[in-house]
């Protein structure tokens, strides 16, 4: 059986946008680890994609789970050589383990942030939280200094269960860093934090971002950071509103980006919004940038139920690309209320 | 006098696109190097609006030429201070030289390929050569293998100076490489290693990229790689017939772009042919993935004339960042011959 064969077979059973080269990307994964987590992180198919096409695979006599793994049979074994699909190798450099930048420039950041961050809050299923390696935290606030976007800089972080605003704090460059939460805990913990290493430029504030932008932070600030959830709609609110806080022309943003959420057919529509109707260049992707932390909500999470296998993660298994974008045309910014749920999607999995 | 002060005595003078940030760039990187090459390549501003600005600034007093080199005067110290300009810090990791891939993991090609390559053709003015080291030619390798891109796949290769039909030969991974140049003496090469590597899927062609793709190429490669020259007319040229080349959807394709010959409006520009007419998400940039060698005819290029230095390179000077793009949609594309010279525009230095 050919992929393109197994893809007409499949295509219109599918109530997701899937293409033949996902098939080849999931049994590549599949080559290189029977754990079912690391299938779906290696895959770079989004998880309700992954799960689904599996059971497919199983009946289809190509895949088998035994024991809580799932296996090529085979016959599986055959398709991937008689397709040509390789074992599938990461090859990011083991240094930096991909995220390009030289996040022991500041180590001492890293230290102390550690050390601070240990008692940080849980993650909390009702506002989609999930935090990220400190590691992953500090390599974004190294990117921004070699990007310019540090010293002295105006920053903003809508949504910061990954603590940026107080690593930003710790590194006492810039000028000034509001943080947006919906969720208080955070930031207490995070206005505490940065008044306990002496950044007294941070200012906090619980904000919903369905609402405008406050008056007050439109234009007001040369770069922002933001992790959305991956629905459009939210992508676009979260981004958006971003865009809205920036100064103009030469303002930076950032955010992160899965391919476990979002097939690239998403990617594709944002990248259209961004470029089209944000004014944005996209002048970074960096791939796998950051690394999400179990979030010990993993059972009660919309994929769980399509899971082939039902055992817990043992490792990192959902990582997100790492997107800069910069202000390069004053096109129209809507900064309207937006009405309803926007946090979901058929391929958002997590929340 | 702020920077704000500064680029609105200069804005309506410059004949380029620029911004408030590009003033900033350029000074962040002449406080850490007077070497006016460096400052080029830190800046991450197009060329000759590098020298012309430079120009502009000694006017102010805010820079002096001092034997060979660009120096800030005590009132450009000033301004960068007040302005809370930093110095430029590369912060790249050190050891993958932020190409975020493993290059050691195909240790045994490259060395091979350094062998191979050392009595290459001479890079040559007339077609805008000029070619990155080996190890940039392999890591492109390495992560199209980490993509999966490579074993298997049937691959063209746009123009090849950088000799990159070489290095796939030397994998034995890909099913098909066929390399299009319009420089007979580089075809003459790679095919003669290539056939000397014992490689035997690689195939040569003469091409004028301003021509149709030939019809029996079009619609049946899985990954194309190009270097463009960087006026928007050629990039869509080389990149379009590249798209023109995949089998469709699935289909992914690699090409560089620098900060040099392209400001971010271009890259804006390009990044909406990419993704609303080419039907292409967006999935990679990784910053100066790509380190070019001097070509040895500086002397010659459009950009001396403005430099406000004219002594030779030291070092490496010329970057690009390194694009990967995947099919997701089946636009509609053209096939047509383009009229005319298509290597010129205001931003392009080098040819």
């Amino acid at each position: 059986m050919t992929v393109g064969e197994l893809y007409g077979k499949l295509k219109d059973k599918s109530k997701w946008f899937f293409m033949e080269r996902d098939i080849e990307r999931i049994f590549s994964a599949l080559r290189s680890s029977g754990d079912f987590w690391e299938v779906l992180d290696r895959s770079e198919v989004p998880v309700l994609l992954v799960s689904w096409l599996v059971g497919e695979f199983e009946r289809e006599g190509l895949v088998e789970v035994v024991e809580e793994e799932v296996r090529l049979t085979e016959e599986g074994r055959r398709f991937c050589e008689e397709n040509r699909i390789p074992e599938h190798r990461r090859l990011e450099c083991p240094w930096c383990r991909g995220k390009a930048v030289h996040v022991e420039a500041y180590m001492k950041v890293l230290r102390e942030f550690k050390r601070l961050v240990s008692e940080r809050p849980k993650p909390l299923r009702q506002y989609d939280q999930g935090f990220v390696t400190e590691e992953s935290t500090i390599a974004r606030v190294v990117l921004m200094a070699a990007r310019g976007d540090l010293e002295g800089k105006k920053v903003l972080v809508l949504g910061d269960d990954d603590l940026v605003g107080l690593a930003l704090a710790l590194t006492g460059a810039p000028g000034e860093v509001v943080v947006l939460d919906i969720d208080d805990r955070l930031l207490d913990f995070i206005e505490n934090k940065a008044r306990e290493v002496g950044f007294h430029g941070l200012e906090v504030r619980r904000a919903d971002f369905r609402d405008p932008l406050s008056e007050d932070l439109v234009g007001r600030f040369d770069v922002f950071l933001t992790d959305p959830s991956e629905s459009l709609p939210a992508l676009r609110a979260f981004i958006g509103r971003g865009v809205v806080g920036l100064k103009g022309i030469g303002g930076a943003g950032y955010f992160g980006l899965t391919r476990a959420e979002s097939s690239l057919w998403k990617w594709r529509e944002l990248e259209k919004i961004l470029v089209q109707d944000f004014g944005m260049a996209i002048t970074d992707i960096i791939h796998d940038f950051n690394a999400y932390l179990g979030w010990g909500y993993e059972r009660e999470m919309k994929a769980w139920n399509y899971l082939p296998v039902k055992s817990e993660p043992k490792g990192i298994w959902y990582r997100s690309c790492w997107f800069r974008i910069e202000r390069v045309e004053e096109t129209h910014l809507e900064n309207a209320p937006i009405e309803g749920e926007i946090v979901e999607d058929d391929e958002m999995a997590t929340a």
